[in-house]
């Protein structure tokens, strides 16, 4: 699969007027396409729509973006990024009025994560890099990301796998890149979202998974010492599905019966 | 004085790869121009530069860059707003290996601000939206900026001229798109932007000014209710030099000498 990259429908760039170079005022979606059609297609439009309605970003129509998505899908997998940017304005913070928002299509193939992440699990690693607390922006895969870019270098240098990222209180949020579960004593839980971090569309399968499996599971605070004595630990994201965690900051763990019975269901269930 | 945009140089537009759209992940200046040249260019540049170092985006000339915005000047006031991104990678938060920076500079005519802005002084509210705290991120004028988008709304929807800012914690961070100034018994007091907030280029000014005018200055944490017993309130911003506040939130303020002084005195510095 070439990358395919449409501006707006069409190959082309970008205004450098726009906002979302300007303010990072947009937000995307990164999804798996397998067999021709995006995999949970439903929920990454409506997390990307409800972020829309949470910036007062308008004008976005979520039949035209279904349309365009799935008009370009290859047959192999890809991976299909969208970005949704508020348009184009002149200068200043304030949104200009009848503003056009931007699409960015980016359409590339995917080799998949290494085969051992699955069977034997993924080393993560605390960054010391802490996230900004705002419940105005927790929640949306918006596009000021630069907290994540800092923290890429900080996991690539540990030369982990995955970071663990704690925000300015100490709670845990989630990884670099994805959400994170722990296991302790047959219980999901994972990070409430409220205050830093992205709620996962893998999160939001992996919790309805875990209802419909009939495993007890709570969205909470977490402090980073709640994952020393879990029973077992794993990121998601929409790409990667679910990874077990085998060490975290030296600590290891098993690959267990719940991580083990998610998977399959996850991987079982459609999108 | 017509728009001009110029990408790495020249008309153009933006690869929608860059990741300046992706994640912000990048820094901006906006420059005031008067009689063909740039005032306090020198500065600008150099927080640019240190913002450049601080991300890790590497390849930045400060010469050519700087013969580039002058090139361009108009003889009439003008912004100049100058965007430096990382430069272009496919997809992930973490940088790819020899990213070129990508320049974008935009040139467009400058009114000012209304005179009475200066005679009889601005209204301020506090915004309701508070400052995730990330010392990080402290006071580069980087690209993650949908918490000012946010905050220009709530300050359009109150009729106020400027907002005032608050972090997590509740400490003054500055305005909408300004610097805050308190003036109380005669000493000059701002807040430190050590954990959120941009450290602009005329608040350096200010502080500057005031040593050399033999003005008591500390930067400082503030509450909120520092600002109640304050003399004198004023916002600074690169294009509007030096404000004072009326009005905070329904309480009066004087216009007053250490903010007269420092106003005249702002006015005559060569940039």
């Amino acid at each position: 699969v070439e990358n395919l990259w449409l501006v707006n429908g069409r190959p082309g760039q970008v205004d450098p007027a726009d906002r979302g170079i300007a303010y990072g005022d947009g937000l995307f979606e990164t999804m798996l396409a397998r067999d021709g059609r995006i995999r949970w297609l439903d929920y990454h439009l409506a997390r990307l729509l409800d972020g829309c309605s949470r910036l007062g970003i308008d004008g976005v129509d979520e039949q035209s973006l279904r349309a365009e998505i799935t008009a370009h899908l290859p047959s192999r997998p890809a991976v299909v990024k969208l970005i949704v940017t508020r348009g184009v304005g002149i200068r200043g913070y304030r949104p200009p009025h009848g503003c056009e928002p931007t699409r960015i299509l980016a359409i590339s193939s995917w080799s998949g994560y290494p085969a051992d992440h699955y069977t034997s699990g993924i080393r993560v690693r605390t960054c010391e890099l802490r996230l900004g607390e705002n419940p105005r922006l927790a929640g949306m895969k918006h596009l000021n990301r630069l907290e994540q870019v800092l923290a890429s270098k900080e996991i690539e240098a540990s030369g982990a796998d995955e970071g663990l990222l704690l925000d300015t209180s100490g709670r845990v949020v989630g990884g670099g890149s994805t959400n994170v579960f722990v296991v302790r004593r047959g219980r999901l839980l994972t990070p409430s979202i409220e205050r830093s971090g992205i709620r996962g569309v893998m999160r939001r399968i992996v919790l309805e998974a875990a209802v419909a499996a009939g495993i007890d599971s709570t969205e909470t605070e977490l402090e980073r010492n709640a994952l020393d004595d879990a029973d077992e630990l794993f990121v998601t994201n929409a790409l990667s599905f679910i990874r077990p965690v085998r060490e975290l900051d030296g600590r290891a763990y098993a690959i267990g019966p719940v991580t083990r019975q998610l998977m399959t269901s996850v991987d079982e269930r459609h999108g």
